[in-house]
């Protein structure tokens, strides 16, 4: 791809108008940039601090051109872009990033084979598209193990542990037909997460490792530094930093792993944009995730990924936002709220960043 | 006044769409709360920002009752708000600071006064309305000293030195007419500043103190921590807490003070707002001086005014911005650009703040 740059007084269009695009949004404000969200939600957060924005489906070709013609780059908050959108967009403009580095993780089947070629470890697997195939790949790999469909899955959704006694029929019945990949269960001590940013030159950064905790499959508090050995940090570093490069990506992403017992580094999952673990960013470094993908896909310098502080960030989901004025006066609490109407049960409306002096 | 309290999903409003209304509205985005600006200017930056802006006069009074409507609370980014603006928005919605805090400190030798009454130092001054004034003035303070007219003057705008042998009718021509104030010229060693926030429950806190150093009058670098005594850091927050309770103000603002060479602390100049000389506080502090704006005029906690780093902020004034690119691959540096279209000398067009780990 040649170089996109997106100069101070442009215009960065954005995909998708939920909390990642809101805080994208503002990032890019920092900058002295213009955002343009396209959203077909009417009450999307992200709106409401954008210089503009579009209310239409991602089919609407009409608006998408239009769209198009307003800004200067197009980047978005989910992966789950449609091709035909997509295709589009890129004819009218520099989408970033690529969204060929989507396919690949698209699918959890080529995203841990992708991640396999590189030599970097992940759970053992198995590919499952009916019964007959679950059974042996169950026998192979043994229970627990967790059956999951390749696409569209996220906050462990389209996921089911298979235990022992568990019925086959059923727990492939789960996958709604959809295809399916059966992950050996990994004796993980920790899940870590790395967030590295690629620039259009190749330069690579990584955010310093997050140690995540999850509450019903759902990202609960991330905390950094994590409490790992130093071997492990440099190790998931270095695995960030190939599979980024390896994508050929510019921008965000995020790379989940697990540390097992014996200091092994497996990664889990791939996120291509920017991530709730790196939310801590916001308040505990000078440049954010957000800034830095903003600075990325706008093809301006990185930005350090230093931390000036220790950080402990806590997803405010459902009801807990109600705490609001409580946290606020928390003297070391970083409180951020998403501009969502509704706390339904399970939807992330804000989150609380509890910082303190640098350990290490 | 009677409380007042814009919760997450509420509206603020805001009167002037600078920089600085721009930087409170991104700040206010952070807490969930969606801002509507108010402005005459058709280029304003903090139009980009916001969820709803009304481009109008500050005397179209059926805008101003639109927008009053339109909004739970109301804030301003500069101090000299027209009396029929704020009579006619105070008696739709609440508005903080209150603006009868602002007729104290819009006059130079009101503010003086009042300065004075609260036992706190100031340059020696006499006011000026005619040449006989200015000749008794200059004669009892000496030369070199400084007239400068009463209102409305910011960046060096409506002063001049009177040196020796300056022409006192020539220098009170400048004035154009104006009721000015000859102030004495205060051998200082240093400029510093104090941010001040005030709940409407009347808690006080202030940020750490800084050191500011001007260029044509204009800010050009401010330095935390500021290189003084201990003692004359406790007395400058004494002296803004001071203040800002007397003035029964709600919100941040802004104490400039010098420092002479015997320690002493005079003040030169209240600033009823959230100032240029706590840009820094975005990059070296969890909440910065435009959140805790927000957080008091909304009723909501105050939060931490505690530093994290060392911080030195530069304003970029006009084609100072044209460095955005080299400015933004430096480590250490947050870049802020404000979104205006022309870099016209003398024009507030960002700042860079450099941080480094905290040193005291």
């Amino acid at each position: 791809m040649s170089s996109v740059r997106v100069a101070p007084g442009g215009t960065l269009g954005i995909l998708g108008g939920g909390q990642l695009g809101r805080m994208i949004a503002l990032a890019a404000a920092r900058l002295g940039l213009r955002c343009h969200i396209y959203c077909p939600d009417a009450d999307s957060p992200a709106f409401q601090v954008a210089d503009a924005y579009t209310q239409a489906p991602y089919e609407d070709e009409a608006a998408l051109s239009a769209f198009a013609a307003r800004v200067d780059a197009v980047t978005y908050e989910f992966e789950n872009i449609p091709a035909p959108t997509a295709a589009l967009l890129s004819a009218a403009r520099p989408v970033l990033p690529d969204v060929r580095a989507l396919e690949t993780t698209a699918d959890r089947l080529s995203e841990k084979r992708f991640v396999r070629s590189l030599g970097i470890g992940t759970a053992e697997f198995r590919p499952v598209d009916g019964h007959g195939d679950l059974a042996a790949a169950v026998g192979a790999l043994g229970r627990p193990s967790v059956l999951k469909t390749r696409r569209f899955g996220y906050d462990g959704k389209g996921q089911t542990i298979i235990r022992p006694g568990a019925d086959l029929a059923e727990s492939l019945a789960r996958m709604g037909g959809q295809p399916a990949i059966l992950e050996a269960f990994v004796p993980f001590t920790k899940e870590i997460s790395v967030l590295a940013v690629r620039a259009q030159d190749g330069t690579v950064a990584t955010y310093d490792l997050v140690e995540n905790e999850h509450r019903n499959h759902i990202l609960d508090v991330s905390i950094v530094p994590a409490a790992v050995p130093a071997g492990v940090e440099a190790k998931a570093r270095e695995i960030a930093a190939a599979i980024i490069a390896a994508l050929d990506y510019v921008g965000v992403l995020a790379v989940e792993m697990f540390v097992t017992g014996a200091g092994e580094v497996l990664v889990n999952e791939i996120a291509p944009r920017v991530h709730n673990s790196g939310h801590w960013t916001l308040d505990a470094c000078l440049v954010s995730q957000f800034e830095n993908h903003v600075r990325a896909v706008c093809g301006w310098p990185l930005g350090s990924t230093a931390r000036h502080s220790d950080a402990r960030m806590t997803n405010l989901i459902g009801g807990d936002v109600d705490a609001w004025a409580r946290l606020a006066a928390e003297p070391h609490a970083g409180v951020h709220l998403y501009g969502k109407r509704e706390a339904r049960p399970g939807r992330k409306m804000g989150h609380v960043t509890r910082i303190s002096p640098r350990s290490s």
